[in-house]
């Protein structure tokens, strides 16, 4: 739940950088960073806040070269300590390297313990430390960054997408299961990798493809070299990228986003047909679900919940107590819209719960008949531990409820979600392509025991293989 | 294009202000202020920068009292000078009287001349101070607020809404002919007065009524005592409010905004029929207009731009350059929905065409077939002098073309804007009860000769009638 | 209590401006502000803080013109509002007017209730927007500054060294008492008028003389016009002045400021000869004081307080708890320069005795025998109504207590006061030329009562003649 | 250049160590960081800017804990860069280590290559990381801070005093020849160790003793526990620490630094005297020295030139232009007391001697018909390459010039530096247990030649002794 980005273009690249963050605001508002390097040395700029807080124009204008990555980001792992902005750079022998990292590991533990045990120590208490601390180790001994990063992507369990800054050699990698995106564009004057291809719209780009699991690229001032470290027999794309966190216009594996959720709402019809007055997205994450789901029944779609434009969006706020003022301020029901009409309410997700509760009480509060609640995903039964900031099972409202209790729970007159085949027909991938862990509990990769909620973690390990022999979880 | 608002609550009001100018946010984004008595004195805290920039938790628990005021701001008069945010505070005998206005004068120059004539002097440029003078001036010589309202409304021309706080005495009044919106609602703990409902609706309060063209509101803690100071032949409310100002949740004099967009969206396509495959918002002002018009049409409505959501809006951006920038990074075209398509975009209205050209422009680089520009508001082709924000005459790409020329300027394929006759029917308002200045020529107010454009200047006065007699601008 | 300044250069007036306000930093720390006239219209930049604070390159930059004022600000009248930060600018008929105030009046009340007579209202709580409107209002009617500045000093009553900006033309006026100070200079490229001759060394010009009580002057590109708008028949200079707010390098009515402290300091010990060590400051105001001091007896200077160079006076910290912590952190006393040793201790003055009694208390802590403080002002017994921030009568430590029962307070071995009779002829001007009412409670302008604290308010009034005839206070 | 401090008291450390950081602010005012340790963690609050400006009364609160440590940076090693703000915090296995440094490597290339060998990567580019790699990397394998300070003393080459916050454990360590300062306080709740003894004094609390050079302190709640770490053959305490950096009141090796400044005054008359008409110092460095000439001379000591109380020191600006425009606004020459003399102007060195240029011209121009200037300090001929901010040799007045040409170029009538002899003896201690590298090219540590100016680097370097062996530099 970061955004990445790495741009390559003898015009200079803060501004674009700067312009590919804010594309990818979305994906994180605690803090902003970007490092370039100018021919001699890296010059990073970052901080707290919105990107167009952390940045002027004065201070773009200050980061030369031709060559330079950006990572907005909302804590995962490592508190929110100014020095777990990133990007990181660190220094080894007469290298500088600048690191951006999107993902969550699950062996943190064991790597950072085997760090110490060399007597390594760590500035911050981040994931990407530990990930820079593996490449850069072996880019030491080796000297080659293929064999750095086949040695790290048999050390590292979990989710990374990585853009790395090494002196002025720009590279990209994707962890073998693919799990987080990374996708690559042609920019007018270059190149770009990043989070979500919305940062090479943002450009005036071309998306080329995504990043494929398992692949290096470099890329240089002429081409894309790609190199292939592993291969595993399976992918485990993140769900949730779909349901909620990429946004409508990204293109994720040559599907839009938009396009998958109108799809889930038209199934959403199909499994459960209703006769309601009219349907009515929760803005604006329900918005194309209700189009769907509005086009399949012949049911007028019309907005009942008017947001206002100032704010940001509820889920990604840090405390309950924020979480639960910011609904009553950030969103309006149109009460000439919902007055004696049953409605078909249209959301992507509910996690706690809370604020489900508060919109339907919201909608029923302005007279409305009825409010049926209509799911783009599944029940979430069970925690992420790849990436996603989803709350412990205890916090899940649908990991100990029923459909029926859950309904009850947040006051809709019905509830339906969409079921997993129907989802997972919608994204076009195999379900074996995919991470369901937070809506099956089953995750592709074995959860460490220190790591794992013990109740009901259950997985379903990839295999994969590189130069170094064959890799397999047990 | 100001909000304003007036909070009676035993309970205190520093933080129903608050949320109210949050709710009010889009009328104003320059600055915002919010003035509070405590029963001794008046606190006011002021900043420039958003509703949510400027205060914070523990300002707002500083600023005690249950009856207050506040403002945001957008330029119309005066520079953008700190001086110039309101609301403002000043002296009289023992007395403290803050102001929050929302409107314009025409009649400035002569009313400053007359004070000047007196000694008087001037500590900000904005018509605000010339109003408090009209004001305190008659109110020190009467000891009434009803004369001084009643004098103020035979000496002032132009458009005011206008709270007044006198020490801890609440009031507000409109100008006779009702330009600016006002309205009054009933919140949990007492009573509010505010630019738009939306205000009320943050307080979980109930939208009771506008205030009257000419009336002049006290508002205690009991009651809400009216008197109609003023009595015109006509109204003449600001169309702009219907056509981009307002959000589309407030209620207008009984109309529910929204409502007017959509049935504006049907008329548009009602009255030039079109087969394109499907029907596009410019988002996020154009959505209502959208889903009329395809609901009119039975041509899909679905997005094709995607706006980014942490950004403000172009048309209020105060500079050629800000504005062009903005366009190109705030929207997004989602090239599948595109691509070999004919398209319906539809927006509220054209400005400069600066950026419709940018956005029809966009849409065609993402490879639409055809782009068909329909428009909520006929076309502008005069400026304002009442209170909305427009270009000079030159400026406005409208004034001096036909529909054709416009339509090549920015590369529409056809462009149709919905006549005068049905915007006023969909409204529901006589078009003698509105302001068309904009799109006529024609004001309700005769525009000094100083202030205006001199080209086509015409005016259908109104005639008012007060206890000090009858007025009649010839 | 405020510092001021005007200059003209043709060269541009901001830097200037700002390196002056730099140099009367020690008058005001509360807020600075500078307006300057680019030909057409006036910019101004003002804040809250430091000079160095509130200004900076780009800003100065910014503020073109050749004519300017700025103001540095401690609040004798007025809370800390930022409305209340200076310099003001009014606006009359086409004309702008910027003023630039240090003093106080003291028929405020008399003079406010007289223009609300009128009608006038007022935007701020201070002193100077009365002024303002005296000179504007008169302005207005005879279209003469000569003219106004000579109803001004009619009408206003109290200490007031003013400075004007018209448009472009640079005006400045002493009361006729000359009670707070201005002087005038010759700068490389132009002219000066400030509240201390130091603000002319900063920028390398010369002091040329005082600006007389009475007088006015008009600043021109060429010249110094000066017209003598009052004549009275006293001055009353403040001898605050001399003992402690000047900077000891200023140039007051000819005598340096620095040499009038020696000499104080050489009258301190011949007026009561004592047996000592050693003789030390308290810094920094002592230190000139005490080299005075030594000399006359022969008795080694050394500093035994070594004060912490990164803060501020304590006198000038707006809260008793504010002042005493600064205390503790901003002295340190130098234990070997006291262990054992009897040490004449020398200060300016004592105003509520708590500053003195932790600095002797301090000193007696390091080991001293005895602390024989010596002081450079008679017992401050009074307030101040013409601008001194003195506290009121209660707080001040001698207006209830004689000079053993003051020692005893303070834990001084033995204390001694210069006597006024000394006082006045370090100074060298007859004490009749001298505001002595700290000192004596006699004052030369009478107090009203409901400014006055009613004990032991006494007056020796002023007479003065203008051109509008003779003024007697009765 | 940088002041640390470590403080344990079970009342809480935070406000004590900023008050602490407070009276060392003249050693650093780049930056300032403070870490508390809580019982569990550490929690970490550091900016860029004086003591003043990155702290307040809020957050200090929020630093909860009873053992801590701050730093105040000016920097010597690493950009002006946010990530190199100290203290810095590491993570090794379960452990929390936050040190803070003052002082200079000059082994850093031989250390870092060693690390990078090792496949470690570095954060920042300072010694002080470097200083932490050493000790935690033998932490790790003994377990024991005397062990891992033990093969530290052997491992770096430089300056070095250090203080250590490992969980909840104090720490201090000097380096074996004691190059830069560190002292042992007691205060009322519990023990400081500090840069200077002012720190001690801060607090109200006693200066103990200097920490030995080679020693190692841990500081527990009950006691001081030490550990000679290390024994060299002699000394080498930085001399600059006594002419200029070490406030006047502080107390080094037991002398108080005021009083050998006054003893250097008082030779330095003796040395070469002269007639003149009175002695002056350049404030405030040189205020002690013309103390001690003065009494030596028989000849009054008055002040010449006034400083502006609210600016920073000259000698400590980063770059030449902010230098040269501070000399000018911050010094005022008080003409009165130069005009038509003969001057004894006291100071305490000459570095590039554009200062003392400028000094020099500034009280020339006043008037003074002869300039004699004294420096306390003998011509600074090399750089320093263990912690002093000297720039390059050609950059230093005296390193390329004799006296009388060094005395032309800063427009002296004459000019006479103390002799080395005359110092050493002023300070108390033999020559050979001071660090005279900038006045003789001799250093007690041999400079690697990648370090060194390559023209007279000569050394006497020292040998030292540890359980681990003897240790000899060749």
């Amino acid at each position: 739940m970061c955004g990445i980005v790495g741009i390559r273009d003898a015009g200079g690249v803060s501004f674009p950088i700067f312009y590919a963050l804010y594309a990818l605001q979305h994906r994180g508002q605690e803090s902003a960073g970007l490092t370039t390097f100018d021919g001699t040395t890296l010059n990073t700029h970052k901080g707290q806040g919105l990107v167009a807080e952390v940045f002027n124009t004065d201070l773009l204008h200050g980061l030369k070269g031709s060559v330079g990555i950006g990572h907005v980001r909302y804590p995962t792992t490592g508190a929110n300590r100014p020095e777990n902005i990133q990007p990181f750079t660190f220094r080894f022998r007469d290298h500088l390297v600048s690191i951006a990292h999107n993902g969550n590991l699950v062996n943190t533990s064991a790597l950072r313990a085997a760090f110490e045990q060399d007597g390594q120590i760590f500035c911050t208490s981040t994931d990407t430390e530990i990930i820079a601390k593996v490449v850069i180790g072996e880019l030491c001994r080796s000297g080659s960054v293929e064999d750095a990063v086949n040695l790290a992507m048999r050390a590292l369990r979990g989710s990374y997408s990585v853009i790395l800054l090494i002196d002025g050699d720009l590279y990209a990698f994707r962890d073998p299961l693919g799990i987080k995106p990374l996708c690559l564009g042609k920019t007018p004057g270059g190149y770009i990798v990043a989070s979500e291809s919305v940062a090479v719209d943002a450009l005036g780009g071309t998306d080329l493809r995504d990043v494929r699991p398992g692949e290096l690229l470099k890329i240089t001032a002429d081409e894309v070299i790609s190199l292939q470290i592993a291969v595993a027999n399976r992918c485990a794309h993140c769900i949730f990228e779909y349901i909620y966190f990429a946004r409508a216009d990204a293109v994720m594996d040559g599907a839009l986003v938009y396009d998958v959720r109108v799809r889930i709402g038209e199934m959403l019809h199909q499994e459960e047909p209703i006769e309601v007055d009219c349907v009515c997205p929760v803005p604006d994450s329900g918005t194309a679900y209700a189009i769907g789901f509005s086009r399949s029944a012949g049911i007028p779609f019309i907005e009942s919940l008017m947001k206002n434009r100032y704010m940001g969006r509820t889920f990604i706020m840090p405390t309950q107590r924020q979480r639960e003022s910011a609904v009553r301020i950030k969103l309006n029901p149109i009460r000439d819209h919902i007055k004696g009409r049953s409605i078909a309410l249209i959301d992507d997700s509910i996690v706690r719960g809370t604020t489900s509760r508060r919109i339907v009480e919201m909608i029923r509060g302005a007279g409305a008949k009825e409010v049926h609640l209509r799911i783009g995903s599944p029940p979430i039964i069970a925690p992420c531990y790849l990436g996603v900031d989803l709350p412990t099972r205890d916090e899940l409202i649908a990991s100990s409820r029923c459909k029926e209790e859950v309904a009850k729970c947040i006051t809709a007159t019905t509830l339906h979600h969409i079921t997993l085949r129907s989802l997972v027909a919608a994204i076009g991938i195999e379900e074996g392509g995919l991470c369901t862990g937070c809506l099956t509990g089953c995750y592709p990769i074995r959860i460490p025991d220190e790591v794992a909620d013990q109740r009901t973690v259950d997985f379903v390990g990839a295999t994969f293989q590189t130069s170094l022999g064959f890799y397999e979880e047990s």
